[in-house]
């Protein structure tokens, strides 16, 4: 790449058993009742974001991103996001760009050179080019507290052996834990 | 259940991408290469098998682990191990007992009650009937840094969805993480 000094984080949520979407789509259990004694407090999303300066995310991702801010606000704030897509989406927000070439070129060519912290935050389908094509450097899972049992899965099947390094973990009060990797080799 | 003062855990150890094993068997993967500076420092796997009053296992993780036993010795030490199968399996080992029953009744009608401290190891299929029976109380899983890309899941369609507490979770110097889980409900 380009820009050496540039980290792309793979940042997903995932059950237990490693869903990432339900079939229908409903959000309801990233709320968790759960209470962990020992976990730090969680951040809001918004405070949680301000340490990225760039999305990327595949269009379902974009368009339940859509649907959901009608309940819950755009979860995103005004950080720049890329749409990776080849259809024509109506522009609704101002910091959303589509574009409609291949990851690689877009991280090669038109991230913001003062960017170093992108994040690629789904769905399971560009995961996995980011993964086929090593584009990310991180993977940040945040294992909720749930079995979901079926749905949509964070690797659906990667089909090679990557070796990681755990950077760091952390346990929040919702019993949600997160995990962060370094990609290597 | 008969003896409520029992834990029965459901205990896996599985790459971040929820495998358990190889399609080769092959256990290379369990000795990371990895380097946690804030970790804990990891005991041996009998050191851990300490608290364990008694293990349940499937017959194919029972060969595997007979397998295995060649080259690392038997994992599970003197610790009293039962193999549900309705297979004849020769006597290789004096802590091991077949059983040719359901989980269920083994649970109810077999363990000792001063037993404490069950856990189950494997493989996939019985932790599905445990999920099914609502047998475990417990869920331990410890991620290995690493994506495997293929082979067994843990969690290959459990169908429903269950609540978890996170009890407790620990990260070791090899890069294991473990997460404890309170099944609920």
């Amino acid at each position: 790449m380009n820009n050496r000094e540039v980290i792309i984080t793979i940042h997903m949520v995932s059950s237990l058993d490693g869903i990432i979407a339900k079939r229908d789509n409903n959000v309801e259990w990233f709320e968790t009742p759960d209470h962990y004694e020992k976990g730090e407090s969680f951040s809001s999303p918004e405070e949680f974001s301000k340490a990225v300066d760039c999305y990327i995310m595949g269009s379902a991702t974009y368009e339940h991103a859509l649907e959901l801010s009608k309940d819950y606000g755009w979860v995103y704030g005004d950080t720049p996001t890329f749409v990776l897509t080849s259809r024509n989406l109506k522009q609704e927000l101002p910091s959303v760009t589509f574009f409609s070439g291949d990851a690689k070129t877009l991280i090669e060519n038109h991230l913001n050179p003062a960017w170093k912290n992108v994040w690629m935050v789904g769905g399971a389908k560009l995961t996995q080019t980011f993964i086929d094509l090593n584009l990310a450097h991180e993977i940040r899972l945040n294992i909720l507290p749930i079995i979901l049992g079926d749905g949509l899965r964070f690797f659906e099947y990667v089909g090679k052996e990557i070796p990681l390094h755990l950077k760091d973990t952390k346990a929040y009060q919702n019993g949600m834990v997160e995990l962060c990797y370094e990609i290597k080799g």
